[in-house]
């Protein structure tokens, strides 16, 4: 239905049976896994009307999804939506949600190929599945990290964070045009990290998960999963642009606690990290190592060679 | 996360990676097409909390989606759910949701594999998205009829639009605790064809759809997409058991334009059509001759050998 609504696309590689029928039908290329991953995104919870216009929003809705394709090392190939739509809602806001769906799907070459679309008395909520592959033996898990293992990140932290506090306070004093933009675009118009995924899998990592919920939380769920301790050390993360200048008090809680970097976290063997740092492609986010996995549980962060309190967690998600 | 909230259940057959990771994985049979569909459901539009639990629901919405899958010859293998939870849920009832989810998709052999679980300021969205896979040259399609096709459906016609006026308006007069609980069961608790797809495509047939939205509708999709004209016999229609007598007046439009009774509509020449009801198991929901696919475009009814005016659409969807 929702993709009938903007008319035929070009079907994507392998998809047999596109829009218009009960199901899609794909066939995965010969040997390949198939990953999978819906994600939610819900007016008045994850997004506000008066942040984002419906096109912005769909796009970002694909890339939230996508993300969880990317810390597995998958290849997109497809995506379904569902979106549930109050009555109000003008249908060129539909058309144009639609399309930056869409658009961001054929980017990252995934087509749309199904979904559904309701009425709701509340909120706009756009539900997304998307679809990859991967080679079976090339997964990035979250629970393949071992202890010794430093622990890296691509691109940079806090910005996403940084830019929801601009949308909901204003810009901070001395902050310049291009690092509130730039924050702005971190939490409006996130990008997957889908070539840096795929590049860590070829470089023979094996442990990944992306920073949906900001560093401390995907620091533990990473320890968690891999039976660790996780060792973040403050001096060594890679701060958003301007980030440590324009928020000397809460930097730490934006890079750490922020959440919606959608940056990917990396465990792997020091000689593994450093020979996937060495050999990193200067097109791709820069990969940074930021601490390491240890015998015990939990979290924990170091600042000048002590112990510190971890700041408090901002997710917006109960999870 | 949704998965993780109840626990931990055994994988399906060929998931390498389930719930917790930020994506699943699972290796399809080799050399097998991946069929994809989503469905959601919406409190207010889709469902009431009065007239259903959270576990008949939450299997309700698993059937939902599976029905689509049964549309395309498909065998079930995971689905993933985004459930939106006003703050006031308890979390019984989301446990119970869940319950009803997975019970359902291990009775399909299917297994939860990941999904999402938000808050929202309105009603309560279960958003279900369901993988499985088909022989690549077996799939049944809404675009594969012929003229000259007989048009057939499973089971019958009419129970769950006759639940749905027992669940507003009361039982009519005159009919049975046992009818009055069968056009319940078909409104509260369908049942995805699952074994008459896989059947139907095993028998030959190319063309089927579901009947989410009613036999006027839905015979009308498949006609559309076959670029042909669909008719339909009303006296041929295998009525749910005391629709008739119970509803004199409307049985056509409840067994018509009610929608949601998720039988298969089948389009197949007469031949093939006739060997697969010679062939039909006892133990499968029975396979009824309804019409034919003629050249032209539209719907139309016929009874008594004349043309008559199709009943109103009840949908409850914008389609």
């Amino acid at each position: 239905m929702l993709a009938r609504l903007t008319g035929e696309a070009a079907p994507g590689e392998g998809v047999l049976v596109g829009p218009g029928d009960d199901a899609a039908v794909w066939q995965p290329p010969a040997g390949m896994a198939v990953v999978v991953s819906q994600d939610a995104l819900v007016e008045g919870e994850d997004f506000h009307r008066d942040w984002t216009g419906p096109h912005q929003l769909g796009r970002r809705c694909l890339e939230v999804a996508l993300s969880d394709l990317a810390a597995m090392g998958a290849v997109p190939a497809w995506c379904t939506a569902t979106i549930c739509a109050p009555s109000a809602t003008v249908l060129d806001d539909v058309l144009a949600l639609t399309l930056g769906l869409r658009e961001a799907g054929a980017e990252a070459g995934c087509s749309l190929v199904g979904g559904d679309l309701s009425g709701i008395r509340g909120p706009l909520v756009v539900d997304v599945c998307v679809g990859g592959w991967v080679e079976p033996g090339s997964v990035l898990r979250r629970d393949a990290g071992r202890a010794g293992d430093r622990l890296a990140v691509t691109g940079s932290l806090g910005g996403a964070a940084a830019g929801l506090r601009v949308l909901r306070d204003g810009a901070p004093a001395g902050a310049s045009a291009e690092q509130v933009r730039g924050w702005l675009d971190a939490q409006l118009r996130p990008r997957a990290r889908l070539a840096e995924g795929r590049r860590l899998a070829a470089l023979g990592v094996r442990c990944a998960g992306d920073l949906s919920d900001g560093l401390l939380v995907d620091a533990g769920r990473t320890a968690a999963a891999s039976r660790c301790r996780a060792e973040i050390v403050a001096e060594a993360l890679p701060l958003a642009p301007g980030l440590r200048e324009a928020f000397p008090e809460d930097w730490r809680e934006l890079a750490l606690g922020g959440g919606e970097d959608f940056e990917l976290l990396v465990a792997a063997a020091p000689a593994v990290l450093a020979r996937a740092i060495a050999a990193w492609p200067a097109g791709l986010a820069p990969l940074t190592e930021v601490g390491r996995l240890r015998d015990g549980a939990g979290v924990a962060l170091v600042e000048g060679g002590a112990p510190r309190t971890p700041p408090p967690v901002q997710s917006r998600h109960f999870t």
